[in-house]
């Protein structure tokens, strides 16, 4: 029942990229040698999805250290430093990538002085964050899979599922694991204007595996917990401030207050390095404005009037008061969460 | 400031309607003299909006009489039951079309007995409606404009406009009559998907008009909302129970509990025709479930995966609690709703 999808993968000293602007169209993969093109597939959404977009950085970052022409180690780690800016401004938003970028700065400079080791020991970490990122879905999607009814119906917004990981997924690894646990659980997409990853990826993805799901326009949700056909929640996350504020894709907020309003457990399901402890809530965190093309073009065609004015922020905040709970790979937390997420941080 | 579009005429006998399904690209009128495709232009939303759907009926069914090729009574009017029949399976939902059908036949039974007469007075009474629904478009605008403060924003879902009307608009013509009383009123438009509605004829309407209005997904008004940017909701109807619950464009509930959570004034504005007092609450509202291609395609083209199950419900009931206000032609109605809803509907 797990999806075979590698959405980040090293092969043959590149990195590999499931094409996620052509879905689901046609699944077709990209090879990258160059670390400013890694970058560049950031900002423009080849990948997306806040710990695929760590991974992808901290592989900008290995490529980015192999591409430097010197073995003085000043020279090597002033031109790292400038690499980990663009690589960090790819996107605003998803803490992932300041965090594997800042992961990888650190292994470099545990070999300070040798601009070889260096190299091979960010290239190394980087594979191993591979791994571990698989790993760190499978931990959270068994503890939410616990959370699940035995017979239920899920709803969830944009794709937090193996396209936005390097595999298995974060919300979606929540059903996975349930599904495995032997639940019977149904998905309800949420489209997800104005990029569609709900229709494009979630339900593309899930259908892969077998696993039910309806998509629905975003505006349909509200009807469906009104009449119980919604059971729970679940939602990925770009990043978690330490009070539990969540930015998620723009959307989440307004789901969250249906969910209020409706009585429907709401669950945010997010690896730790999604969580940024730095910020004590949800108003430090830089909410992206991208592209009015999102909105007023669909495939390349104009669908919008000229001339209208649009808005687009890719990310909206919900208070950590319509969170019922966050999923990570180191337990299920409840409200008050900064405590609790602290003292899991540390551990 | 008030908008010169007519989207439903009458001329040289023939009912010209605006091809709503071209707008934003085109602004086309098409012609009908045969009842039959009048009703199927109700059915493909050619032309849509509770009120427009009911003054199209009353030509498909004047347009229907004058087709009838006799001059008995009794055949006459048992092939107008017929055509009525056709008419009103149109389109399940909006009230409009059922009250304008009955209305028609109710002038040709005043005529019993004199075949050619009805037929002048189906045409006459039709025509009539135009001039009415104009009328009362403009009183409910005024009644509606007074709840609107000096300077505001408002928020819309789908298209009360001129486009859902003869002209004026119900919900767009609260917004027309307060900038015609100097009111600095600016509109932020739901796009409403799956048709799109709100993207390709409200701010297409609005921008005719120049009156400030700004495109935003669905999922985006709750972000709008939390930060005090809408100062109330208007949105129109397409049947209001005796109780005030009422059915409108799919996600106007979702807009409603989103009000409700924020504080932000929820109103609706229909004329009386929109309203069944023969249903005592929303249960008894027929919601259109509309073709599946709304959802997967835009323009004609595949957005979704192939074999995705979709849901594609064309409307959804508010009930009466998130409604603070329904501005009618007879004036502005708050909860409870029944009696007043009662009272004003005999005078």
């Amino acid at each position: 029942m797990a999806t075979n999808l590698q959405t980040v993968d090293w092969v043959d000293g590149k990195l590999r990229l499931i094409d996620q602007t052509v879905l689901p169209r046609e699944l077709a993969y990209l090879d990258y040698e160059d670390w400013r093109e890694v970058a560049n597939a950031i900002t423009t959404m080849v990948v997306r999805g806040a710990p695929a977009i760590g991974c992808t950085a901290a592989f900008a970052m290995a490529l980015g250290a192999r591409s430097i022409q010197t073995e003085d180690w000043q020279t090597f780690r002033s031109e790292m430093k400038e690499i980990a800016l663009v690589t960090r401004s790819a996107r605003p938003t998803a803490v992932n990538l300041m965090w594997a970028v800042d992961r990888i700065l650190r292994v470099i400079d545990r070999h300070q002085g040798s601009v070889e080791q260096a190299k091979w020991a960010a290239e190394d970490e980087a594979v191993a964050m591979l791994d571990e990122d698989l790993k760190v879905n499978r931990a959270l999607g068994r503890n939410g899979a616990e959370l699940l009814p035995e017979d239920s119906t899920v709803l969830t917004h944009c794709n937090a599922g193996a396209l936005a990981c390097v595999g298995f997924g974060t919300a979606l690894g929540v059903v996975r694991a349930a599904v495995e646990a032997g639940k019977a659980v149904r998905v309800i997409a949420d489209e997800t204007r104005p990029r569609l990853q709900g229709m494009k990826l979630t339900a593309w993805e899930l259908l892969q595996d077998g696993i039910p799901v309806t998509v629905i326009a975003d505006n349909m949700a509200a009807v469906l917990m009104r009449d119980g056909k919604i059971d729970c929640v679940v939602v990925g996350a770009d990043r978690i401030a330490a009070n539990g504020d969540t930015a998620n894709k723009i959307g989440t907020y307004n789901v969250a207050v249906l969910a209020k309003h409706h009585g429907v457990p709401f669950y945010v399901a997010a690896p730790f390095s999604t969580i940024d402890m730095t910020l004590p809530n949800g108003t430090g965190i830089p909410i992206e404005e991208r592209d009015l093309l999102e909105v007023t073009h669909m495939d390349g065609v104009r669908i919008a009037p000229q001339d209208a004015p649009v808005w687009n922020p890719a990310f909206d905040v919900t208070p950590n008061d319509l969170i019922t709970a966050i999923i990570t790979e180191k337990g299920v937390v409840r409200a008050p969460f900064e405590e609790k997420l602290r003292a899991l941080s540390q551990q």
